[in-house]
């Protein structure tokens, strides 16, 4: 910064009020640092505006005084993107979290960034209607941080990712300047999409302030199905059922949950379940679709598994009777929440991939795991009916190389043309293999964008890419 | 330019061959111009690489030169983008138009950009699968035009519009370096997603070379009913059941196209059509839903529409029984392809509205053109389950005026937080009304994000909006 603190705090507290403004020292740990566990920083202060008008206050100073802004959402991200600037101010939108309206007959609901997922998808709840994104964090996790980092999640498969959700933003720039695009409209051809430059951004290029979402009609009813698949190639007919229940059920397949052996293994140890099937398979899938009714659903899901078996896709399948064996199904899957008692720490990916090499690159990534490290225990699962695999290594397996499994891992997905982040960013954490994902031609254009956007650099400095190319080991790892 | 065109036109010969670079003289007509009916352009000359290392060439040769580039397709757009600049080039893709791959496990597709959106519909359906998007040009218009202008059309209810399709991009910057994002994964957060930024912008920013699509299982039935809405207030009515629709067919409504009952009127006359009702109704909906079976789909379509009528939504509703009778009540809505012809000419508008306001949109528009133009004859209809209404007055009953009428149409758009253009884009026939649709902070970003790619100014220059913030009166008419 240009200035001094003491001026710069002063003319904060003179702008939005003593109670808007915590000074670094008297800032909460919990605002340190992110669920990435990147070491924490302290910033200069923590601001909490209270609305649009005082955003655009705050960052004009910012950039008057030439202050970085690090925004912070619900602080769950797993990159590192919500870490303070020591020499910068915190930027919480967590006091701006109204729902503002919800229009049922547009389906669309208006909301402050500081809301918390679980909010919006309750009000939506409320309405018999339901927002597409679901995951984890939802309690804690806050629109705005979903928007900055395009989260993905539970609903991908059915309803898109954060971006397919979002009707229209506002979002306040580097100089305090308002864009405003709360449009509500789902067409609108009207020069560049403006919005979808900073959905995904991770806070680099504005500071969203309010969005318009959309909402879908609640379904009626949903089966779960466990599917053990069949054949030399189960990969491939993991992916020929998927288009099977695509084709009968259209838009309406909700879950298509990948799991190699190792997981459902370490998994029914872990949480001493016992085998779903009658023998172990190599390839589990669990499946969920959604309609009018149950009875119809389990009588169109019969006649799709029996034309699977028939067809050489499936060796058995176990449908879901009650809500509470597609709890018990679901339970299986759900053993990534004992990962950090069971792996001292989990080296965790969170990968993308061609959908038809995925069966292939975990046959790659686990031989070469073994073969450097020949009692490596790394489960492979993941929601592969959107191309994307998480794989998670017992660091004490590999005696604690963690940069050594980083380097294999993402190497071989460069290797495979895939994404080193499929939802959960680059932030700080994933920026050294970035070069792993993103064509050099690629890189430069990103940073043209910034330089456009933020040309002084205020905006979450040194997330996603340093502002100037970094030497060579860095982007390629 | 900054040379005299000799040397630049030598200079193209000799990087892509004589018989891909016809002089401005020796152009076909279809060339100059586009279906939007925008004054003929002689270009420098038309330029037909056949790659992208060829367009790359060419590129750099203009951009070496000062010398402007229209991006062309198949010319079917109605905004004038596609027009030749007189002191450039027009690049035509029609010989890249190869579909390089298809992939059924993933349901992707790798086309060249001018390949015609027939011919990518034509290699899904052989495999058993469906391109989400559709529109009336599809044997003349080219994927990359449908991509720069994010074409919308018949699927958007159910698929979204073509960004939605879109996995991946191959694009060539302004000074010749190509962006490689041909990545075929549906999640893939790793920093900005470019792709988007060339998506929509009628090829001011890059010219897109190559497309990775996602396709959809082909629906196995497709049932279409005709319903008369019910009063006092049919427009809420028809919102009522499209949600009741797609509660009940989650992701399986295919159409909901409402029309006026000026509408159908004047498509009945037009056509020598029977009165589809007994009684003539204020608003009709014609609603296409796909699923497993035709029976299936009208048991449900039965129940859904008893539901509606007791809730009091619907007065009336015919199912058609045969593809023949759905064939028929489709009539009624493609009476859009008899406007040349009755009205003389008609002055067409394509414009989005928040849903909710539609209803009052329509009103508002017919009692502001008939308390000006008393004997005026508009036609209201539209793809309303996406929010975008079509209008048609016919210029005679104007005395001719259409720009009074634009003018007082855009300004209700304004007014409503419409868009100008929900699907056709901008080109250079709405540039004046852009800012009805557009904030000054947003044209400030959209110049600047130009100026970040194309600083020179030489992509399809002057289409969407000039290069520097026009006189009040262009922005705000």
């Amino acid at each position: 910064m240009s200035t001094s603190a003491k001026p710069f705090l002063q003319a904060l507290v003179d702008a939005v009020g003593a109670d808007a403004v915590v000074p670094g020292a008297e800032v909460a740990p919990r605002h340190l640092s992110d669920w990435s566990g990147a070491p924490p920083v302290v910033p200069l202060a923590l601001v909490r505006p209270r609305s649009t008008a005082e955003v655009a206050a705050v960052l004009r100073l910012c950039h008057a005084h030439r202050v970085p802004v690090v925004p912070q959402g619900g602080l769950t991200g797993l990159a590192g993107a919500a870490v303070p600037a020591a020499d910068g101010i915190a930027l919480s939108l967590d006091r701006m979290n109204a729902i503002e309206s919800l229009d049922t007959a547009a389906a669309t609901l208006t909301v402050q960034a500081g809301a918390t997922l679980q909010a919006v998808q309750e009000a939506a709840a409320a309405q018999g209607l339901l927002f597409g994104v679901d995951l984890g964090a939802r309690g804690s996790c806050q629109i705005g941080g979903n928007l900055a980092t395009n989260a993905g999640g539970n609903g991908v498969l059915q309803f898109g990712m954060m971006r397919e959700q979002t009707l229209g933003l506002e979002v306040v720039l580097a100089d305090g300047s308002v864009l405003p695009m709360l449009r509500p409209m789902v067409k609108n051809n009207t020069g560049y999409d403006l919005k979808q430059f900073f959905i995904g951004a991770e806070g680099t290029l504005g500071v969203i302030t309010r969005a318009i979402l959309r909402l879908q009609p609640a379904p009626r009813a949903r089966a779960t199905v466990l599917v053990a698949l069949a054949g030399p190639d189960d990969f491939q007919a993991a992916l020929a059922l998927l288009r099977r229940l695509q084709a009968r059920f259209p838009g309406a397949v909700a879950a298509f949950e990948l799991m190699w052996r190792d997981f459902v293994e370490a998994s029914l140890r872990w949480q001493a379940l016992r085998e779903p099937f009658e023998a172990p398979h190599p390839l589990t899938a669990l499946v969920d679709v959604t309609g009018a009714t149950e009875d119809a659903l389990h009588t169109a899901l019969e006649s799709v598994l029996g034309e699977a078996m028939e067809a050489g896709e499936v060796a058995d399948a176990v449908v879901a009777q009650s809500q509470a064996q597609a709890q018990a199904l679901w339970k299986i899957r759900e053993a990534t929440a004992e990962l950090p008692t069971h792996m001292r720490p989990p080296i965790n990916f969170d990968v993308s991939l061609p959908m038809a090499d995925i069966g292939r690159f975990a046959e790659a990534c686990r031989d070469a795991l073994t073969a450097r490290w020949p009692a490596h225990l790394t489960i492979f699962f993941g929601h592969v009916g959107d191309g994307n695999l998480h794989l998670s290594t017992d660091a004490r397996t590999v005696g604690g190389d963690e940069a050594g499994v980083e380097q294999m891992v993402y190497g071989l997905v460069a290797e495979f043309g895939g994404s080193v982040s499929a939802e959960h960013g680059i932030g700080l954490h994933k920026k050294p293999y970035l070069g792993a994902s993103r064509s050099p031609a690629e890189l430069a254009a990103m940073r043209a964008i910034k330089q456009a956007l933020d040309p002084l650099g205020l905006l979450n400095p040194g997330k996603i890419f340093d502002p100037h190319p970094a030497p060579a080991h860095q982007d390629t790892p």
